[in-house]
């Protein structure tokens, strides 16, 4: 098997090292051709084209900055007969219009998400993994090499699941860091250090976590009230306790009001029973 | 030594049970008379008025709805000598007045912070635990009885502390959950069941948290460039993708903006080679 990876920017260039280093035959290319001396010392053959780089592989890797860049670089290169793999991060919907643009040309195509920055590449003790979705034998037939760089998930054959997985995580955390950032905010000023509260912060997300199996349980049954301890009339109460200590601290609101103004919203709508979940139901257009 | 308990609530009742299992003799008084009841039957010496209750005990301790109600029922109770705790939710400020309110009138005080719900309490597997600050003599004095219904932790002789460190973990949380919501909004009307995107939820939140310590360490530090890895400029170009894949799912980004608003500023500030920890000076008024 002869392996092509086309972009050699921060990721690529880790990938790449990553299958150098795991003894794969490579062919490497990249926009700005100097990226690509450092891995030729390493053993890597330099294409000075795209289409020359799709050539020389049977799989071809994509890390380029974005998905119109992808669309660029590959334009009028023949795709014929190859096993493409796109690793620029892009949406669900781009993943989807990319894999039938892929195989209209006659290659097989998979999206990944890779859930990793560049130094966990090739460390698999560091966790970090790629979310493939879209062609399933492609997938099976490349598992080795692609879970060279990190671990290789699949999640559906759907093209667009690897970045609807990768959006929701990424969204997730965004919502998580928010939180972390307006904790940190609360005690500015007071005679607390940060690194001594840091444990019991990381304790105590780390353990409620898991409440959102309890969320993905009632989104299934329909019934936003099972199992609920802690209902929204007791969390909108709690919440007033939040928002006032926000004011007292002198710390903006901003982060929390989003949400906590939706579950207002809910209970308002007559809900008082449930958790937080019919909120989701408050974000769909 | 005699325990008293004011309050009778979904948590005073199961902190009562706690005790009362644990063979302590207790006195309790809630304002409607009628949810003393079963704990009688189980044991509890029930009194009429709540100065009764606290002339009867030592130690006693308050969980009614909030810091305005323990002034209501305490209000010209004598308090001289007693050992008081409250775990009645509060705003640091509010813990702070109590306690010099408390001591003014001959008491030795501590604030508590509950982090359990009812079922969790006299459960120590479930892992609940009450933060305490205040009196570091009246929290090792009581320690054994305070560690009854859940672990007790006590973190400061600020009195303000307890209800600090609750209330910017639920906030914390509260920003976690927002981003939970959000995530499984996404999925809605994809052939993508709640359940099987759970787990994957849970193993990145849990991977994710620990970038609290680095967080910390900046906010030491006062150097926010400090081993990042993903920086704001690249962050920035990643939420792009997280908007415009709501925008593609029919997502409402309410709960995403106001932290990508942020890392936007913080970005056009000039401070592009930083991770998210510079946005915590942005939220302070
Ligand atoms: N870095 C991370 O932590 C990380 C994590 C997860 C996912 N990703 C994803 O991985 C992909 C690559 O990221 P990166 O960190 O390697 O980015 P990067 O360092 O900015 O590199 C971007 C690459 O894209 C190339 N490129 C940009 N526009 C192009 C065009 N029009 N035609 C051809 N090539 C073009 C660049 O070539 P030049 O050298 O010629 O500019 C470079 O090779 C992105 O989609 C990113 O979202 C990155
Ligand atoms: N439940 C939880 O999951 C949880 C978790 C952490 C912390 N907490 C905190 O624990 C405290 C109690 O919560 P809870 O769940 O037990 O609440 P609850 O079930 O609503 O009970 C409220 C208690 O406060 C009493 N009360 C209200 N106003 C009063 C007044 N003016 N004078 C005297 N008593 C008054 C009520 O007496 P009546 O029976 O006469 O109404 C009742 O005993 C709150 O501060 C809450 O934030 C609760």
């Amino acid at each position: 098997m002869e392996l092509t990876l086309l972009g050699l920017g921060a990721m690529g260039t880790a990938l790449a090292r990553a299958w150098l280093a795991a003894g794969y035959p490579l062919t490497v290319w990249n926009r700005t051709a100097g990226r690509a001396a450092p891995l030729a010392a390493e053993g890597a053959a330099v294409a000075a084209t795209a289409a020359e780089a799709v050539a020389a592989g049977d799989l071809v890797v994509v890390c380029l900055l974005d998905d119109a860049s992808v669309g660029e670089a590959l334009a009028g290169v023949d795709l014929t007969g190859k096993d493409l793999v796109n690793l620029t991060t892009g949406t669900p919907a781009q993943a989807r219009a990319r894999a039938e643009w892929a195989e209209s040309r006659g290659a097989r195509f998979l999206d990944g998400g890779i859930m990793a920055v560049p130094p966990m590449i090739g460390v698999p003790e560091s966790g970090g993994y790629v979310l493939y979705s879209g062609s399933r034998a492609l997938f099976d037939a490349r598992h080795d090499a692609l879970a060279v760089p990190a671990g290789a998930r699949y999640v559906g054959t759907d093209p667009g699941f690897a970045a609807l997985h990768d959006v929701a995580l990424l969204s997730a955390m965004t919502g998580m860091f928010a939180g972390v950032s307006h904790a940190f905010a609360l005690l500015r000023g007071e005679d607390l250090a940060p690194k001594d509260f840091a444990p019991l912060l990381v304790e105590w997300l780390t353990a409620m976590a898991p409440a959102a199996y309890e969320i993905a349980g009632q989104l299934e049954s329909g019934d936003y009230t099972e199992g609920v301890v802690s209902n929204l009339a007791m969390m909108v109460e709690g919440n007033a306790t939040l928002l006032r200590t926000a004011e007292e601290q002198r710390v903006s609101a901003e982060l929390l009001i989003p949400f906590t103004a939706l579950m207002e919203r809910r209970l308002a709508d007559g809900h008082a029973d449930e958790g937080t979940t019919g909120v989701i139901e408050l974000l769909i257009r």
